[in-house]
């Protein structure tokens, strides 16, 4: 996992974003650069790895794998970076740092997190434009190549957009102070954090052309179980840790009147939720046919046992 | 020309956005429909149709067309709706009605339009999910067509990203109060507006399999030609037309002290640019093999000789 930390800041410094105006770059670099858990990019990188494994060379996909968690993170950054505008959250600090409209002013945070966006989908298409004008046989490796990263582009398509991360977010945005039913608070964090979370996973197993219908709907459980869990533990800890492990106000939820798992169902009930889906993210990789799905699992681990 | 507007409003009308949450899709579907010259959705169409014509049943990618040329519209709406906000130019009226932030709210304005940057990419991979799982045969239509929308996602991702109409808008925001000179000019007008309606005709082209590397190549140069000659119009315009004709303020570019073709140039040799790139452009058609290129050509008038 420290292997694919180190590539992936790499990565993201080599991509983010040469040819771009200087200002624009500025504000993109800061915004995705030297911060972050990177689990979205890790789930894809472990994703992966673990169908990859099961193929002859077991190197299949890794370089277009880096670059879809790369992709998967400049989505991320970028609905921050928006997310932290004040017509939204208006929050001046991320990290202990300023936030992007603070730093650089809110026009500039704004185009910064546009141009993140479409970024990712350009790190997901190498060299299929270099390749215009020039066909390919109708069966080359380019061809090969393109159908794959068609699906990717499809999958965090549909996870970034309004039936997924940015719908979530408008779900949100039309209840604030307004009470929420269970339903609505699953589908709004199924949305929000989970479409993504999920699409990760998803994005690593397409990047192998050999992977099994198997693995890619057992992957794609394992990843819906995490991104809910990832959830319920984020309402759990503000609710039960301190504002300095936490790195965050804690606390800040039920200050708000916000509905979470632990407003709906209270602490003890919310962590047993967490450790049920826990369990529900192991049993999808143990029914993925896949030999070896350890970084997953601990990845799983990782997102339930986490104190911050 | 008619027929592809109403095919076009109609199928904006059903792509935007079913599924959504109903506020979210409520913006979306203000900013985008029911306004617009769709010049650039018509670049695609046009693009698809000149290109197609060369082929045996001469129907090569029409419905990939109408659906590219939907993306490119949600991705030119969504750069007007985040143009529009307070922290940009802070505009209160487009095209007669209140724009989406004053209609809508502020964050409902910033989630419509990254809801709908997401959306375009949706639209140009329709079916790359949905078969995942479930693997074509190495050389199945279904392979094919994602071949088709790779190189599409690329177009479109390289002309909205931050090499291309986000690194415009990064300049233009640079520049507010400075001087500019004509190649920093140039250059922010080839990636600010040029890009998205090089890029267009490009789209069309590329959902023909069949086209030829001198087609690509010719309706490339065209795109490059007719999006230059766009903005000098604009600049002719503003300082030429009445505010009634061109449906807003006239002469506000020199009452902000802008930097324009005609500030640099004059009206005159403005006009005899937009000439010469206007020529440039029916050039490029004559030199892309293909047979028919009246409503290329077609449009190449239309963005020269409007009037608004």
């Amino acid at each position: 996992m420290r292997r694919h930390l180190a590539l992936l800041e790499q990565a993201l410094d080599a991509f983010v974003a040469p040819g771009a105006p200087p200002d624009l770059a500025a504000a993109m670099r800061y915004g995705v650069l030297g911060g972050g858990k990177r689990l979205r990019a890790l789930l894809v990188l472990a994703g992966q790895q673990c169908v990859a494994a099961a193929t002859p060379d077991g190197l299949a996909g890794q370089e277009l794998a880096l670059r879809a968690g790369c992709a998967v993170e400049l989505i991320h950054a970028y609905s921050l970076i928006h997310d932290d505008m004040p017509c939204m959250d208006n929050d001046v600090l991320r990290r202990g740092k300023p936030t992007v409209h603070v730093q650089f002013g809110e026009a500039a945070a704004l185009l910064a997190g546009d141009a993140m966006q479409a970024l990712a989908f350009e790190l997901l298409t190498p060299g299929a434009v270099e390749h215009d004008g020039e066909p390919a046989g109708p069966h080359s490796t380019m061809d090969a190549a393109l159908v794959i990263q068609a699906r990717l582009c499809a999958t965090l398509a549909r996870a970034a957009g309004p039936c997924g991360m940015a719908g979530g977010q408008a779900i949100d945005l039309a209840h604030v102070g307004k009470p929420m039913a269970a339903d609505a608070l699953r589908r709004m964090h199924r949305l929000k954090t989970g479409a993504l979370l999920q699409a990760s996973v998803v994005l690593g197993a397409q990047c192998v052309p050999q992977a099994s219908a198997q693995a890619l709907t057992a992957l794609s459980q394992y990843g819906s179980a995490i991104g809910l869990a990832f959830q319920v533990v984020d309402d759990v800890l503000d609710a039960t840790a301190d504002s300095a492990t936490l790195g965050k106000t804690a606390g800040k939820d039920a200050a708000d009147e916000k509905p979470t798992y632990v407003s709906l169902m209270g602490v003890e009930a919310a962590q047993a939720y967490a450790g049920q889906l826990h369990a529900e993210a192991l049993a999808a990789l143990a029914a993925s046919g896949l030999a070896d799905t350890r970084l997953l699992g601990g990845l799983a681990d990782l997102v339930v046992r986490r104190r911050h």
